[in-house]
């Protein structure tokens, strides 16, 4: 399956503890077709002013992504300034300009209306709904949003949950969207507005998704240099769909392998700064980086000497009740109560 | 193999934003010694005042809980008073009364002496260290310490670290005793003074866990309701522990089931005020939870249509080299770099 993308393709300034980069690659179109396109071919709407570097773009065109869709318009291309603290977890943005962004209003090219995976990047709600009225019949459409919108424009959020099959946002998100500090209550305030799956970006915490057929939760890998988290929940986002699209399965097994795929190349996003690790990633190293997440992740049933191999109660009534549980060598009881 | 603990038996006032409980039962040897019971017989070494309510400790009893080692001295019992706020992870100490902890010199009961495992819960490194040179031939020594200890005794810490195999910690405090922010930089360091295993405990994100073995990410499940996270770290530690005493087993993947059975035990004990969750506790509820944490958790290779099938790189030197993929149903090829 082939997917569409629209969002933001901008120039960064990001500060970290291990350094600075200026006016360099960024936006959520970008991070997410660089990580995407390895996996499925993605189709770009966006918009970038008469300052924008195309060549800056030119290793995305290499990968099969379809860059008519994006705009090239008179004035600056959007900008965003950042930067982050040893706490990398979360950006501070110093500044936002929206320059060409501002009046932007997504327009399909002809071709472009039949792809059948669908991703709304963080823009404004009413965009997001401007570009699904242009589909013809996707199959599967997944969005993200942020506090601005959350908060200055929730009732049109709402109208484009209707239409989302998958909600990716992070925690802080999922709290303010449902009004609830409770991240299963949220989730399940937020499912009952359309999307059939909620995942949850934890940052440096992994990934929870919550859906029909059940909750699953995804580490994140601990990586000894992080060295700028700008776009790594696009890159989780590309790798994500990505993967859905190019097995065109959504069943719940699939969809947890589609976590960690995203989760994959969003660790990968953040071991340098820009696009730089996406854009020198081979797909041996994904493969051997999803193993790593396996091996991460993964423990045995608590077989052995401590497993239940029988356990019943006798007595009746409060305080006399005993329970007798054999863990294998022996037998242990003890009272209980209800 | 039969477990020994030394810590605290408090009475606790805890207020979060659910109600509040008045000088209930609380302290880290408590928690510990009510997880781990589950699991292998422990015996308790710790102090209460004159005014502790013996009575509170008979469902210890009843479990195969040796308190002989708990001394009764004249004065008030160590109280801890403390809130949480919506953000349940983290506690905000309001008051700590040593009273009769503050002259606290732990003495062992002589068949005390012959334990296999001991936990040291977070006390001074010094009395750790004073309950180790009366055990005769531990086979695992596992501890916990804190912020205060970390900055106010540090080479007492150091000292205490050289004898154990085991050092379960926060996260906040791998940072703080390696004075490194990065945790997998932290984690390196601190396995370079001693201890065999540091298992990082992350509250509602899980728990990390790393060793020679490998490294390990353990999912917290996701709470509907979380009452009350006071003495969620000593349940964890001993449903670790008395896992791995029960089993006799300390490998890697052994350890892994370990930390799952710590994080089922934590999970408990959040649900309610003071003990009242794990007082209640029956052994195929825990077995439950474990399955629930092993449903979570679980995701398949990236097997299907996305696996790779082929990967060749074609071409020599900067800028023409190309890599070929068989995602099964599909060849895709792209320019890479070095």
């Amino acid at each position: 399956m082939e997917i569409l993308v629209v969002g933001s393709v901008a120039l960064d300034t990001v500060t970290t503890p291990f350094g600075e980069a200026r006016e360099v690659l960024g936006g959520s179109a970008t991070y997410f077709a660089s990580s995407a396109s390895f996996f499925a071919p993605v189709s770009v709407v966006a918009v970038v002013g008469e300052d924008f570097p195309m060549e800056a773009l030119e290793f995305l065109r290499r990968r099969e992504v379809d860059l008519t869709g994006l705009e090239r318009r008179p004035g600056r291309t959007f900008r965003w300034r950042g930067e982050y603290g040893f706490a990398l977890n979360e950006a501070k943005t110093l500044e936002t300009q929206l320059n060409v962004f501002a009046e932007f209003h997504p327009r399909l090219p002809e071709r472009y209306r039949e792809r059948e995976v669908v991703f709304l990047a963080n823009i404004d709600p009413d965009l997001q709904r401007e570009v699904l009225t242009q589909v013809l019949s996707p199959r599967l459409v997944a969005a993200d949003t942020m506090n601005f919108w959350i908060q200055g424009k929730p009732e049109a959020l709402r109208q484009t949950l209707k239409q989302v099959q998958i909600l990716i946002i992070n925690d802080a998100e999922a709290r303010m969207l449902a009004q609830e500090p409770n991240l299963v209550r949220a989730a399940k305030t937020i499912l009952g507005w359309g999307p059939r799956s909620l995942v949850i970006k934890r940052g440096e915490y992994g990934a929870l998704s919550f859906s029909d057929g059940g909750w699953f939760a995804a580490p994140a890998l601990p990586l000894e240099n992080v060295y700028d988290p700008t776009g790594a929940g696009d890159a989780f986002a590309g790798g994500f769909l990505g993967f859905l699209a190019s097995t065109r399965n959504f069943d719940e097994a699939n969809l947890r392998r589609g976590v960690i795929m995203g989760s994959v190349m969003a660790s990968f996003a953040v071991e340098a700064f820009s696009l730089h690790r996406l854009q020198h990633l081979t797909y041996p190293e994904i493969e051997a980086r999803y193993r790593q997440f396996k091996q991460l992740a993964h423990f045995a049933s608590a077989q052995g000497k401590a497993a239940v191999e029988s356990a019943f109660v006798t007595g009746a009534g409060e305080g006399n009740r005993t329970l007798t549980v054999s863990l294998g060598t022996r037998y242990r009881s003890w009272s209980v109560g209800r």
